[in-house]
């Protein structure tokens, strides 16, 4: 069987080339800056495509078995032309998880603990007074308090575990209402101990869930069917005071419904990593909204990323030698 | 035998008094604003004084059996007239290790995703590059990374709690190098579950324990013996790069030492909520000094503090009419 051609678009270090060289000595390795010119010829027998956002046609990549994808959402690449095709596609799941769930744990304790209204006092300087401390400052009390996770995947369930330990009581929103079946996903083994008690309910359910939470954290992925899944309804649907933590895509959470809400005071306060328009325009109100705690999407970075996207990419390269079937393919009916 | 009488000079809601009096109908409750002139006659009776920082001399008070205090530290109560009397002292510890913990897992994951800085790309409108994110603003990894907690109480037990749910190996310093006895202790009941798989080691191990660590965590209370614990030669121990999490009192941790490693690099980051002078003047570099999360004074405000510490007062009075030792009763010896 000839070598496996391996192209990739990513501007890795040199060293991480090196080590996949040394893992996978058989494999012919190419790299290339991503939209730069690539020699036809090369293009035309590589085996395993990995990139971010450059897709070629189609046409042009005749032998192509697996575009191994940068990203955890695919919504960027329904609109190329490879959607189309039955070529695999391979996400990067299972590396965010851990650093996602703490993102979205620090967000819920944040806004728990009057992060925007305490950071209103320290920019103006301002010692705040025993009454204000009492009145404004006291923390919502997170034991016992309900959050509702719409998107109940590997990052949610990785949420769910950590609320427990908080003491939070949490309803997991899922497409089948059952927790997510792990075969064929990357597990990077770095989830910590702990108990998932979570409530699992179907999207049926998201009404109930919804009129339930004191904390919503949206982290479902963007496909034709979650577009605008929490829009002017869903968030009437919420409790007065509750926070909303959105760390999924812009698109899911219609923006203008939640500032509105955020505004007179029926939502308690927001946390957002992930905008309708990104980069965020330099004249968003999210940049500086009182009540708000934004983050320029950052929630999705991964420490150890260099080590487990090389586990990631070497296992795939593996499984195409032996006709496996990738880890993390996109179901595209489901669409992601 | 006479009823009891009860003095408080806290801003507590009519409601309160009430519910103390249908709780305890055959004791003597009286109000006063805190520092206001006091009937000497009722002073003199008093057995059961509930009070923040008002403290009459002792002479004054010759039938006082308690001071019931507002506060979880002691260190302002033993420059008065009370410390030297034998008159047991009660704290309000027990209420606040939930938010506190709370707190400080809030200002780990804070400093370990980068907090400071993506607040300076937020308050300049700037939207990273793919570069920045990956270089300047991928989190530190909580899982396998290690806390030491100096100061095993109440708090310090919850905190690693909650850092063990992290991932995170803990090492709690303790006076004692146990665990803290907890009979006389006022528990809410409102710890949430999971493991405490703490290191536990002694004053004599926290040499190493500063070494080993890449988050410290410092919440000893106040007294004679921690003053200036973490000073210059300690936090020379730390790892380069090491995060600093200080939530215990003004005046254990070196401020200018402290500030100094921080701007030098020694030091990675320092979530701060407590200060030398307080209120924190207006022109303190800690309000704006870029690798800090600060906040004023907040970390130990407490949600549900008017039904607990009803519960408290209620606990006390009955112990003063059966003669049964207080519920956190200060150890003037230890300090604290």
């Amino acid at each position: 069987m000839a070598p496996l051609t391996y192209l990739c678009t990513l501007p890795l270090p040199d060293s991480w080339f090196a080590e996949l060289a040394s893992r996978l000595p058989h494999v012919d390795i190419h790299r290339v800056e991503a939209g730069a010119p690539v020699d036809p010829e090369l293009l035309a027998r590589v085996d395993l495509l990995h990139t971010s956002a450059w897709f070629p046609a189609a046409s042009l990549v005749p032998a192509l078995r697996c575009v191994q994808l940068d990203t955890s959402g695919v919504d960027h690449v329904r609109v190329t032309d490879l959607w189309g095709t039955g070529i695999p596609i391979a996400t990067l799941g299972g590396i965010a998880p851990v650093p996602m769930a703490e993102y979205a744990m620090m967000s819920i304790l944040q806004l728990a603990h009057r992060g925007p209204l305490i950071a209103q006092y320290v920019e103006q300087r301002q010692w705040p007074s025993n009454a204000e401390r009492l009145e404004r400052l006291t923390p919502y009390p997170l034991p016992g308090s309900t959050v509702t996770i719409v998107g109940y995947g590997r990052i949610g369930r990785e949420i769910s575990r950590l609320a427990t330990a908080f003491g939070m009581h949490v309803i997991g929103v899922s497409r089948s209402g059952a927790p997510a079946a792990s075969d064929h996903k990357f597990d990077t083994g770095r989830l910590a101990h702990g108990e998932d008690r979570a409530e699992i309910v179907g999207r049926d359910g998201l009404t109930d869930a919804l009129r339930r939470a004191d904390f919503v954290v949206v982290v479902v992925p963007l496909t034709a069917e979650t577009a605008g899944l929490i829009g002017p309804a869903e968030l009437d649907l919420l409790k007065p005071g509750a926070f909303l933590v959105n760390i999924a895509r812009g698109g899911i959470v219609d923006e203008a419904a939640a500032l509105e809400r955020l505004r007179d005071g029926r939502i308690g306060g927001i946390a957002v990593d992930v905008f309708d328009e990104e980069p965020l325009p330099a004249d968003s109100v999210w940049w500086t909204e009182p009540g708000v705690v934004m983050t320029p999407h950052v929630a999705g970075l991964a420490p150890q990323y260099h080590a487990q996207t090389l586990d990631l990419v070497v296992e795939n390269l593996r499984r195409l030698e032996d006709g496996r079937p990738l880890l993390n393919e996109v179901d595209r009916d489901a669409g992601y």
